[in-house]
C-alpha cells in the first residue's frame, strides 16, 4: 500500500466519514451515493484554496483543516441549504503523518459542527492545494439566489463585518495583541461559523442572499447586478465588532467591514415585514441599507452623503479576487 | 473585473455551460442546483490531476482539456451511472488566453461526447492543477459497487487494455512512430471514451465494476477485496491491440496491459447467463477469467500455470498510485 494510499484510509476512519443523512454510500468506491428526499434540489458548490495564495504555507493545520471546510460549506448556508456531505481533493508535497493528522482533526471538527459527511475525494502529490466540493439539500424551488431583490427590500448582514481582514496582520505574524483582541479576530478568520440556521430561517422571506467573501461592497455589487437594481449601504449600519476597532482603530476597522473579505457573514436582501419573525428567533439580524431603483452599490455616510469609494480594494490574504 | 473574473465568465459562456437535464441551476450562484428524478441516487466522484505528476507540463491544453475531464467521468462509467454535471477547479500559475482558449474547447469537446454540462467551479492562481468532480443519477439501488462479485462469477473486461500506458513514450516524446501505430495509442491517452453505455447496460446484471485506472491487476484486486474473493486473470485471454504489440514488442505489450493505469476500460464482473444478451446489445465484452474463493489476484499463462508477479509496478506517467 502506497503512502497515498494510507493517507486514504486515514480521511476514510475519521468520524465525519462514517456516513449521515443522505449518505448512501461514503468513501471506498468509484463514486459516493448521495439519496435527496422527494421535492428537494441538491446544492453543489467547490472552492480551492491555495498555499501561498489563500493561507499561510506556515499555518497550523488543524486551523486550516477547520478553515478549509468552512469557507467552502458558507455557500451552503448562502443558498439556505441544509449541508449533506463533501469530498475533499488534497495535494500534498509530501506526507508529513503529523500535518495530516492535525488538519484531519481540525477538519472533522468542523466537519462534525456543520453536520457535512466526508464522502470521498483524492489524494495526490504537488503543491499544498486543498479543493473541497460540499453538497446540500434544498426545498424545490427555495434557494436563495442573488437574482431576487425588490426595489425596498431591506439589506440585511447576519453579524459584524471585517474581522477576518483585520486579522490578518495578526494570521501572518506580523503584529500581535492581547488575548481578548486577538481570538475574536482569529477566531473568525480560522474558524468562520458558516450561517446555516440564519440561511435556513431565510428561505421563503429573504429575495437574494450570498455569504460575503470577497467583501461586503463587492459582494453587494453582486446582488445588485444579478437583481438588476441599486443597494444602498449605510456606513453608520455597518457592524464592526470592538475588537477589531480596539486592534485596527476606526477607519481602518471601517475599511475591512466594508472591502475586507473571507468574513463568510451573510448578505441579504429582505421585504421589511419579515424583519421581525427573523428577530424573535433570536437570529442575528443587522440592517444596513436598502435596495433601490438604479445599478451598483452606493455607501452613504450618516448625513445620507454620498461617499462611494471609487476602487474597491481587497485587503485579505488572496491574490485574486 | 480581474482576469480571473474573466476566465470564470470564459467558462460560463461554453455550450457545455449552458445547462442540460438535471441541472436547475448553473454557473452564476452561490451553488448550483441539481434535481434528481424520483427513485434515483446522485453519484459523485472527485479526481485531481496536477501537472509534472498526472500530465506533462508542456502539453497540448485542448488534450488535456479532453483527458482531464474523461479520466472524472469514468467513475461514472463504473457505477452504471446516467452523465448529469461537473464541477471545475482550476488553478492556473498565469493567465494565457491561448492556453484557456485551447483547453476549453477539449474540456467542452469532451463534455458534450460525455453529455455532462459544466455546473460551477473555481478558478484560483497557483501550480498548475485540475480538480473534477462529476455528477451522475442511477436508479436506487441499481449502482455497480466493487464489493457484490460471486464466486462462478466470469471476469470480463470492456475493451484493449495498455494502450494509454504504451503510449508513454510518445506522449513524453521519447519516440515516434508512424501514424497509424501512435494515432490509437494516443488517442487512448488523451481522450479516453468513459464507457457510459456498456456502464448503464451493466445495471442489474454485473455483480462488481470498476474503470481501470492503476492497471487490470491491481483493480482486480480492489475488487477481489471488496468482493471477499480471488479472480483469476488468464493471461492469454486479456486483449492487446495490435498497435500496442507493434509499437512495444508482445512482452512490454503484456506488461502494459496488466500494470499500466489509465485505460480507463471497465472491468467487471458478471454471472454467465448475462454474457449473450450483452453481445447481442453490440457492446464489446472481453471474458478474461473468473471469480473463485480465496483472496488476491491471480494470473495464469495458457496453461493454466500461475504466473502471478510478485510486484504489480506502474507504468504510468503518474509517480502516485
Amino acid at each position: 500500500m502506497g503512502e497515498f494510499e494510507l493517507i486514504r484510509h486515514y480521511f476514510a476512519a475519521a468520524p465525519c466519514a462514517q456516513g449521515g443523512a443522505g449518505v448512501a454510500l461514503g468513501i471506498g468506491d468509484d463514486c459516493a451515493l448521495l439519496d435527496l428526499p422527494a421535492a428537494a434540489q441538491l446544492a453543489v458548490s467547490t472552492d480551492t484554496l491555495v498555499a501561498g495564495v489563500h493561507f499561510p504555507h506556515a499555518c497550523d493545520p488543524s486551523l486550516l483543516g477547520q478553515r478549509s471546510l468552512a469557507v467552502a460549506a458558507s455557500d451552503l448556508a448562502a443558498m439556505g441549504a441544509t449541508p449533506v456531505g463533501f469530498t475533499l481533493a488534497l495535494t500534498l508535497p509530501e506526507v508529513s503523518e503529523q500535518w495530516l493528522k492535525a488538519y484531519a482533526e481540525g477538519l472533522d471538527r468542523m466537519a462534525r459542527q456543520c453536520r457535512l459527511s466526508l464522502i470521498g475525494g483524492d489524494t495526490t502529490r504537488g503543491p499544498l492545494s486543498i479543493t473541497m466540493t460540499v453538497f446540500g439539500r434544498v426545498p424545490a424551488g427555495q434557494a436563495l439566489l442573488r437574482s431576487g431583490a425588490q426595489v425596498g427590500d431591506l439589506l440585511c448582514v447576519g453579524g459584524e463585518l471585517g474581522n477576518a481582514a483585520g486579522a490578518l496582520p495578526l494570521v501572518l505574524g506580523e503584529r500581535e495583541a492581547a488575548a481578548e483582541i486577538s481570538a475574536p479576530l482569529l477566531a473568525q478568520y480560522w474558524s468562520p461559523s458558516p450561517q446555516f440556521a440564519l440561511g435556513r430561517a431565510l428561505r421563503g422571506k429573504a429575495t437574494a442572499a450570498l455569504d460575503i467573501s470577497d467583501g461586503l461592497l463587492a459582494d453587494c455589487g453582486h446582488i445588485a447586478k444579478a437583481s438588476r437594481l441599486a443597494l444602498e449601504v449605510n456606513l453608520a449600519q455597518v457592524p464592526v465588532s470592538p475588537a477589531l476597532v480596539a486592534f485596527s482603530g476606526p477607519a481602518a476597522a471601517r475599511q475591512a467591514a466594508l472591502t475586507g473579505g473571507d468574513d463568510y457573514v451573510l448578505v441579504f436582501t429582505l421585504p421589511a415585514q419579515h424583519l421581525p419573525a427573523l428577530r424573535d428567533a433570536g437570529l442575528a439580524v443587522h440592517v444596513i441599507g436598502r435596495a433601490v431603483a438604479g445599478e451598483g452599490v452606493v455607501l452613504r455616510d450618516e448625513h445620507g452623503q454620498d461617499i462611494t469609494p471609487r476602487q474597491r480594494g481587497y485587503q485579505h490574504f488572496r491574490e485574486t479576487p
